[in-house]
């Protein structure tokens, strides 16, 4: 079994307190399908320009991602501009130019399977839905999405967050969506809506998980140092999806393994810019952070 | 073995976005007493005021609490006013009025042993190291403090850090004292000034345990509705001391537990006004929320 990603690819530029960086690998799908590849075989579909750097496409082959579904289209690669304040914790987004995303609308290639499992990494959920609806997916589908997309195309995500099996999202956006302070709450009421299962994303604070009900809470792995949040959140859902396709089953078991890969995969994306804190992780050290984070909070 | 604890002893008048209470109990000796009583026979050491209500009183004899080191002084109870904001997340102190507490040195009662485990539950640390002089504990100490003693006894608890076994604060706490943002960094720091055992308290996301170096992540008891947050890191520190005081004895495992406990009775604490919600628990509810969250973290 493999596991489908679709998102966006993209070149950001990032400011922090400590350094800036251009054009450097982004877009939800790259983290996902990075994160992912170290648990199952991953088929890629997002969009990139011509001037996409051609080292970039080599680093997702090198992770065995399937890039059949990359399409390389005539003009600009995809761009955000942001900067992060001095906590790292909230990033302002300075421009964003969708370029080859504006009507994006891929073909499906051959090689992805409606049996496979399906990751709607954070893009506009009009495109989730599309790809959705073309794919009719059979496997396991989870869906995250970003405030924006809560703001501007509410009705949309409304719709598609009954038909996936995971919705994901992180804390302020669960308020957001919601109206609810409290995330018990914000959860019921997205169970209301049809929600099947829940993530929560609280960034350092780990993740809370919802199945009819608050049913596992999953420790953050700490870091001594945090360069870059960007992506921290789709590393976590590419973990995530990648671990539950990688096992080829679902259980309460495997659930929260899976979670907590995400939160150690999420750890290691921080540490550096751009994906280059998942380019240099070995099986080795994952299963290392994995025993650790196990022994921080056995009790 | 018993657990003795002092700290402040006070009449709270408290505003939140949705109640306002005036002259309730409070204090950090009193939250402290009552959270531990549930674990362990509890001397306490504090001052109240003629004014100070006998049904109080009555509350804590009840609890089985020993009063013996309890001055009743002429004069005005510790008086604390405070407005949370609308997250709940932040007290404005409105109010002092240190009243009866203002040059307190208390006799130690007869009933209280050197080997019995010490509490210097939140107050000043030239008090805290005043009893803690006229003790000469054998058992294990324990101190907790706040913002305000950082600011203005900043010596006096760097001092006091080295002699305790314990040194319990919140996260905005560590990063003030240590002027390091990154919580492992803030607890290198209260190492390298000769804290033994550290325990930071994150509020809502749970507490840290550090004994060279991090080696425990303690989860928080989420509750679906926040009333008032004060005392809920005394709360946290007296069920923390009377568990341990409860099994005479501290391993690793027994640590851990004495942790989640602190963050079951600290959740009891906030769902209702002043000691309201400690006041009404029963063993089984403790035991119960033990075992949901043992539940909720396992992996």
């Amino acid at each position: 079994m493999k596991l489908t990603v679709i998102g966006s690819a993209a070149l950001d530029s990032i400011e922090t307190p400590a350094a800036s960086r251009k054009d450097i690998l982004g877009g939800s799908s790259l983290y996902a399908s990075i994160s992912a590849s170290f648990f199952s075989p991953v088929n890629l579909i997002s969009v990139v320009g011509g001037d996409f750097p051609a080292r970039y496409l080599r680093l997702l082959e090198k992770k065995k991602i399937g890039l059949s579904g990359l399409e390389i289209k005539e003009g600009r690669t995809f761009r955000w501009k942001a900067r992060y304040d001095k906590d790292l914790a909230h990033a302002r987004t300075l421009k964003t130019e969708l370029n080859v995303f504006e009507g994006f609308r891929p073909l499906i290639p051959k090689t992805i399977s409606r049996r496979d499992n399906l990751l709607l990494a954070n893009i506009d959920p009009e495109l989730q839905s599309y790809i959705f609806h073309r794919i009719k997916p059979e496997g396991i589908v989870a869906c995250d999405t970003m405030n924006l997309w809560i703001e501007t195309r509410r009705k949309e995500l409304l719709k598609l967050l009954k038909k996936v099996d995971i919705f994901l999202l992180n804390d302020a956006e669960a308020r957001q969506i919601s109206g609810e302070k409290n995330l018990l709450n914000a959860a019921r009421f997205l169970s209301s809506k049809g929600a099947k299962m829940i993530v929560i994303k609280k960034g350092e604070h780990g993740s809370l998980f919802f199945s009819k009900g608050l049913s596992f809470m999953a420790p953050a792995y700490m870091v001594k140092k945090v360069s870059d949040p960007t992506g921290a959140g789709d590393t976590f859902a590419g973990a995530l999806l990648g671990y539950l396709t990688g096992t080829k089953k679902m259980s309460s078991r495997i659930l929260r393994a899976a979670l907590v890969y995400g939160s150690i995969m999420a750890s290691f994306s921080v540490e550096r810019f751009s994906a280059e804190g998942l380019l240099r992780v070995t099986p080795a050290n994952i299963r290392k952070r994995y025993e650790h984070i196990k022994k921080l909070t056995e009790f």
